[in-house]
């Protein structure tokens, strides 16, 4: 029994599937091959925009990459203070970007707010050439603390940033989870929102290892290329990413896992909350549940075999005493109520 | 009359004299000379113990290259949010570490405490290889904000840091006039409290261009003259720099230029503080007066020829209304009157 | 028909079987599962030696990763001017180690000689901090000119960048037709004859993305996983690269697989060398093939539907004419064959 | 008696003597001074085009940074296999660039050929993104060697270069010397044969540290001034270098200080040429002599108190034999008719 993290399920067997057909004979490698073609067209169909996609396998990477060719070394990305890229990539940004500076700005429930984010920026004016000019605003969805951005709060984001002159860079490594939870098409959580670079996230929900960076505008894409080989990110056997997505696509395959996942959350989430004296932190949006449990019945769970890790950040509303526990597409029912069972007993 | 910066005031005579008393005859070039050496020993006289000591010529260049011999490229730097490495570097920090991720952490008047300390590095808890691991604590004395350690508060801070295992960088761009304002050593403001690394500024404070980054463990200066060649900061007529640090320390010039520009800030203050409607709003501990005054002063006082500058920073306790006055070892009695004379006059 | 590249042929089928099979439920992430700690263990049985093992999805991110904790930033790497770190990866070696200096030496064949190292490193003498020091020897085994090394060879170039104070990279993209190649073993061809860090390639015979960093000095291997980390490499299903190593060196497939390419090359090689004509660059000692056709002929093969890439590099001893045929695990007979008549009719 | 470097001579009276003049009063910081600006325009007066002038205090400083805005990262830079940025910054141009690629061309006297540029541009073939693309030629004049380009040799390189999609860096830390050795103008050797940025020294010619880049397209410039600060090479006291370049250039200092330095070295390589058994290893067209004694005799003269250095370069002509001995300002008759007595009575 394990919510440890969405990257612990393993893959969906019609990825493995998708990834056993592409291997049918000789093919170009680095994405010259039809596959990815086809899967970059499928991109623009999903978008229901033309944009150009590159595959990467990893979340840091496209964060990482993405990032870097959205600001000079010397630019500032702002940036929710428990984002992943400020607290979960090892300063990667830092690395990709040639130095840029990451100012984290804090916000509730892993939420920047266009208040938070005018005032950031009010306090760091723009001196050139002395302060590092804010150049990019990253946003995630869905968050790190298992909420989401509805439509409007993106779009406020996006335009605040916009007319601040800096661009939106938005980590998508739950990007599913997030269209899953609403009505909202992709577009409208992304590219009609104001979102210039989206990290479109596969791994953590029953891919083995696709993601992809997807540039609304194609002529921002400029260097992508250059720098993803010389990062060691462009896979000679592109096709195996490819393949990922295709199968993702297909049959709304990526909704219908996130969706799954929400769900195992939500009723989670619930069971968690009709118990006495456990409190849910944030509230469940996605496939995450955040909770602080009575003294002692964390460890409690754990030695008996459960999964899951306390979480601390810079703006811990918990005292260090927050729980993160997270569903994927494997999660089940059972699961869920023998987890329940036992913390009423581990009281 | 101006109170813009002390780096508008030029340099000292002795400086300029002793610059010319170098130019004697041929000298080895890159440091290989007498006078640099006689000047390395006078740093160890000054400090009381053995230490290694390399000359740039810049604020920037000594705190970037000092961090990066501190500090591995993935490793996390807590600094002061208002501080000049995080605000006035243009990313330099990030840069010469090859990617190391700068924390910003908040506290009243430019200084930091052991609780903001402690509360930034528990929010940011070890998961390696996640989390950029924290290496490096860099703190300012004398502040930006124009305040100064104590000898407790920073022996208090040095504590903290060793025990979380992170050395400590000081940046001294202002360590003459945290110095000059109190009666500590300066080895006890630096190793003796527990800093590891100190840059310590002469620019400031009457040189045209010195700066020393002083090693207290030799050490660990490693391969700080590498990083400096490659960085374009060690120069062939090294001789230069060495010689106005000779002047430098030449009869407590250094403590005297200090010293003045202090006593400056403090009559300034003092007699701003003594008209109605004008607020000081850090204490005044070194040569930088900060204060608040009523609508449409501070634009009259410019517009009649003043030159000093508007300060906003991530924590501004003022809303934007802050200025910032600086006095140099070159400002006068006559220009703190006429200037107090005018403000009042512009009510 | 194509030779174009190893990395066109898609994977062996027991390596998506593997990974199939790895994915029967929920595991940790980040490589702190039971299958990479086993396939770590299949390593040090391999090489006959204890070892620390990273997996990452690239050889261009197991080169750079692996000089970049072998290397100070400012160091230089000596290689040859020919290798894959040098042409292939666009700068991906300066990237990783943070700006380090890559000094491309020459040699027949794409091998270096211990004469051509010693005069390179005689060039450029160590000038603390002048020039930057020489730090590591990149080797490539087979190289990127279908040769390869003698035990004998490999033993020499060891002991002189070690007597130079270098330690030694060595570039093993197609390690696996090296050792194919002869009757040594991998012992012998990497820690034994003096190799520091391995990258063992598993991407260009027969996997889908896996190739490993492998440090025979465990205490060098430093802090490799912070690099990894931050530069997007880990992966968090990291078991499906793991699960694609198991399957390799199981029954030696890793040796089949690439025996077999070797074989295909030698009688392509040996065919072509038979027809008047066509001249072979260099000697065929893995799956490569470098020859020149007379003038119009590879232009006919190519438009008659044959993939291969013609081949320019500094040392190019043809003058602009040669053309690379590269064999695979699933290179054919029959595909030989074919290729020979089309050869010989296409005069 | 040394000929150890041009930068062992200390700085020229009129150099000091401005330094002087410029610290009258107050002046704004980072050079937003009017003498700034004033020394701004001699730079376009004697390069009789408008052109942006940025002032740092190293040569390494300079031609880094004018490397980074000319090449992305991932870009190469095409360079003499003996020239400064190869050999004598540590891997600095790597660094500023942020890990672009260097490549070293060979050529006798420091001086690269269209067809050795060209032959270099052919062994790399662009196969983006596989290869790091040429971005840029950098050239030096006059050279590490002591020649220099003739305005045709240079035209024709910079045509090449251009041709070929590169734009032009030339090193000139010994550009006034190459000016005085001939009778081209300053334009004539710099952007009228198609030079794009050049890095115009004073530091090795009377100069205390004054370095200037010069982008003839002011477009070009782009973010060079973010750079320069993040780097720490914006001075605060800027006023302090734009000084010395206001004496360097009136009256034409800068000429005739290099002037004297190259008769001296004429003087002295004749004297060297007349002595049977002394080789003189390149022309002498600058300040610069190589020549080889017979065996014994450097060693001799340096136990008597001469200073100069063995030359030990990539394409050595000499085997290892080479010494240079380096004329300055300072240089005298006496000095050198004492040396040529020194050898002959050496032998």
């Amino acid at each position: 029994m394990t919510f440890a993290s969405d990257n612990w399920a393993g893959a969906a067997p019609e990825i493995l599937n998708a990834i056993a057909r592409a291997n049918g004979g000789p093919a170009p490698g680095y994405g010259g091959d039809a596959l990815s073609r086809k899967v970059e067209a499928q991109f623009a169909d999903v978008f229901e925009t033309e944009c150009r996609v590159f595959f990467v396998a990893t979340g840091g990477a496209a964060n990482g990459l993405a990032l870097s060719v959205m600001t000079p070394p010397y630019g500032m990305i702002l940036c929710h203070e428990e984002s992943h890229v400020q607290m979960d990539e090892c300063a990667g940004p830092e690395f990709f970007t040639g130095g840029a500076k990451l100012l984290p700005v804090s916000g509730f429930g892993g939420k920047l707010t266009v208040e938070g984010v005018t005032k950031a920026l009010k306090g760091f004016p723009e001196r050139p050439p002395h302060g590092a000019p804010a150049r990019v605003l990253s946003l995630t969805q869905g968050t790190e603390c298992g909420t989401r951005y509805s439509v409007d709060e993106l779009s406020a984001l996006c335009r605040a940033a916009h007319d601040a002159g800096l661009s939106v860079h938005l980590d998508g490594a739950r990007f599913a989870n997030a269209v899953a939870a609403g009505d909202a098409a992709p577009a409208d959580l992304s590219w009609r929102a104001g979102v210039d670079v989206l990290c479109f996230g596969g791994t953590k929900n029953g891919c083995i290892a696709a993601e992809a960076v997807v540039f609304f505008d194609p002529d921002k894409a400029a260097d992508f290329e250059f720098r993803r080989k010389r990062a060691g990110h462009l896979w000679s056997k592109m096709r195996f990413i490819a393949a990922q997505f295709e199968a993702y696509f297909e049959d709304d395959l990526w909704i219908r896992l996130a969706a799954h996942a929400n769900a195992m959350a939500a009723k989670l989430s619930n069971g968690l909350a009709a118990i006495d004296g456990v409190e849910i932190s944030y509230p469940t949006e996605i496939n995450e549940v955040f909770a602080v449990f009575p003294h002692g019945v964390a460890e409690k769970l754990r030695a008996d075999g459960a999964f899951f890790y306390p979480w601390v950040t810079p703006g811990d509303p918990a005292g260090g005493k927050m729980q993160r526990l997270i569903c994927s597409f494997r999660t089940t029912d059972e699961e869920i109520e023998t987890f329940l069972t036992d913390v009423r007993s581990a009281f």
